[in-house]
């Protein structure tokens, strides 16, 4: 018998290679591309001073304007370790000669699109011979001026891998055995299943660059446009990638990339042995890019939504009041984040009960417990209902109307007899109240449902 | 050699077991418990509409209270086929009978907690074996009364299941072996990879209900925490599930659930043979969710995000104009979206040249080609550069000031003479121009760059 009654009871996970994994970010590169968004210096250096707080160990940069240049320069004057600053390239040598002039920069990414309308059509190339030409050329190029290398496979996922792109990055491991190669999957095509080939299969993909071409450093870049993003990511590492390409917010191109924060709370909270990560700071990283950069953050967007710990429906509140651990993925300071109670039309009494309670004590400063029963409570309970029956309020009851409501019942009339209560409306045992007490259907909707 | 040129060379995939698979709806009842969110009866109504055009086979709804009984007559009352409208009852005879009250209703899912958190902190329950009593007797009792039935087996990626969860899930088929068993990841917490065991493993729990137990209807309801709620929806329909029960939008409790667009659209546009669900509402149907239900949709949401079909940067936007292949995953028609092209900070001259071309066209209706290299293009150019690199602006250039610069450039002053169209500027091949031009550093950011 196994009881899981916490986290700690829960078991963690291995990633099945037991390999070292890390992350590199794209926010101020992929990120900044985001039709919309403009990115200035100043934000880009204090993204890098979040990504430093998390412990983020890579970021990548355009070299190419002054504005770059500039958001470098305030990047690089904090002396931090981490993130390692690298550059970008395309597959020439006056892009690689722009990375070379920045003093510190030691390695960069190089673009190499391999599927073939990134070929013929984009780059409108005669070939795919005269394609693998230009990337081998640009490549040896960083390798003489003294770079590490990333390829940037780009659309790796709608290519012709066994027959172009394959032959390809074995050349590179033969100018550069240590480059990392990029698993770009430019659209959102790749595939996080076991059994899926070629030209989306993440698992793949993965095992053929491992496995078949001795790559020792392999990097998942991942867009969401048919929403697996992090799960492609995931099974990169899964199956032997030891970096990940992200971005914070998953901002980027399109529907943008793999969720940075997806990323970390899963290598935090369900890899075993994983600490190398402060998740602290996420929430307000989030709050950070919403005022600054205005990317809108959904209330329910995983890990810094303001609903992830938000409780309003009434067996879900009753629940966490109890123990959070019922309803809770994890506790909500690993990630800075508050758990709050909101009172709405799917609100329960357990929820309303604690609300009330903690606006009493706060008005008299003293500890009082009132009953689940309490005519008043129901009373309050009551009027909310008829709210959201006449179907105009659309909104949750806010803090200041709570307290209108208790001066309201306790304030102004505090002293209740015994018989006041409500006899008939005990407890069934199983949830937070039964389905025959006196306010009938405006009553049952509170003890709201989840599965 | 392969040749991915166009989206119909691209391999559809096929689901390994062949299965019938469907989609089951919550927005109704899960996305209306979403804290912060109220919706009326005419809404739910709407959101029904919208499911039908899509050809969603299944809902579920309350049936506690007026406002949920006005929203299923008005859905019942349109007399269509699907989505069926199923009920949500706790396991108690109380609410099966709330459920047998309504006509034309057959299926009810029945709400069944297992983990331990569940039975004793949040109902109080003295041992697991009064659980399983009050679920089979709640099972009983709706199949006694005629109705089909679907156990919602709540919190089961953190359950004893070897030991709980699928004893109870053979007396339960005992019962009614047509039974559907909702796996519930209610905290996010599964994983959608082989090789995963108890209690977190999407695949080990489908196989085993399916070979071990021989349950026929087997469905996923899965929550985002951890960002896996698609992969994991998808990883159950791989492995031998055939319903998924998610949410528009992926609205819900916390982080929310599994999104119906993008399961819509993994199964319309990737695996082989499906077509019978009508994807064109989508983006129509979340402009109505952001306008009347309140909900957020970030420009980077998968499938309806206002920029999943936007292009900005430079490269990218060069690409799609000159085949749209190149930088999107569908075409946009196909979910009812729109292609449209930003001037922002990352775009480059190709966008530029489009959107003034569009402009002169429209102005003076007629069909004007301008050249890349066109010095009032490469002006104006300049002066939206300035804009950026002063780091004020922060938005992108509005259709109303790209026709201000229309009119400066071109209108007051149309007539150039050849000599001013700049010669040294002349195209490199490979991307969208070179980088040795005279704009300088304003110019090199505006061939903006992608994975």
């Amino acid at each position: 018998m196994k009881i899981y009654k916490d986290y700690e009871d829960l078991p963690k996970i291995k990633l099945p290679l037991g390999q070292e994994v890390s992350i590199s970010d794209s926010t101020i590169r992929d990120g900044a591309q985001m039709p919309g968004i403009v990115m200035k210096s100043q934000q880009k250096f204090q993204i890098y001073n979040y990504l430093h707080k998390i412990g983020i160990e890579k970021l990548e940069t355009f070299v190419y304007n002054d504005r770059d240049r500039k958001a470098i320069k305030l990047m690089m004057d904090q002396g931090y370790e981490f993130p390692e600053i690298t550059g970008w390239a395309r597959a020439n040598p006056a892009d690689i000669d722009m990375v070379l002039n920045i003093d510190g920069i030691e390695e960069t990414g190089i673009l190499m699109s391999v599927s073939d309308p990134h070929i013929f059509d984009k780059m409108g190339l005669p070939t795919r011979e005269a394609a693998e030409e230009k990337y081998l050329t640009a490549l040896q190029y960083a390798v003489d001026h003294g770079l590490r290398t990333r390829a940037h496979i780009e659309d790796m996922t709608r290519a012709d891998n066994y027959d172009f792109t394959y032959p390809l990055v074995k050349k590179i491991m033969d100018i550069d055995p240590d480059c990392t190669i990029r698993i770009c999957d430019t659209i959102g095509f790749g595939i996080p299943f076991v059994g899926v080939d070629e030209p989306f299969g993440m698992p793949s993909i993965v095992q053929y660059l491992k496995d078949e071409l001795n790559v020792k450093n392999i990097e998942t870049h991942c867009h969401d446009d048919f929403g697996l993003a992090v799960a492609n990511s995931i099974a990169g590492y899964w199956h032997g990638a030891n970096w990940s390409n992200v971005t914070f917010l998953g901002i980027g191109e399109r529907a943008g990339n793999a969720e940075m924060e997806k990323l970390l709370l899963f290598l935090a909270r369900r890899i075993e042995g994983f600490d190398k990560y402060n998740l602290e700071c996420l929430v307000e990283f989030a709050k950070f890019m919403e005022r600054e950069i205005g990317i809108r953050v959904p209330r329910n967007k995983s890990v810094v939504g303001n609903n992830v710990f938000a409780h309003e429906s009434g067996i879900h509140s009753a629940g966490v009041i109890k123990n959070p651990f019922t309803y809770e993925p994890y506790p909500p300071e690993i990630v800075g984040g508050k758990r709050i109670f909101l009172i709405g039309d799917s609100s329960g009494i357990e929820v309303l009960r604690y609300k009330v309670q903690e606006t009493l004590n706060e008005l008299m400063d003293v500890e009082i417990e009132i009953g689940k029963d309490d005519k008043r409570l129901r009373a309050i309970q009551a009027e909310i209902q008829k709210l959201y029956n006449d179907e105009k309020r659309v909104s949750c009851i806010s803090d200041e109307e709570v307290m209108a409501y208790v001066k309201k019942y306790f304030m102004f009339n505090p002293m209740v007899s015994k018989d006041m209560h409500r006899k008939e409306d005990e407890e069934n045992g199983d949830e937070d109240s039964d389905s025959n007490d006196t306010l009938g259907n405006t009553k049952a909707r509170m003890h709201d449902l989840v599965d």
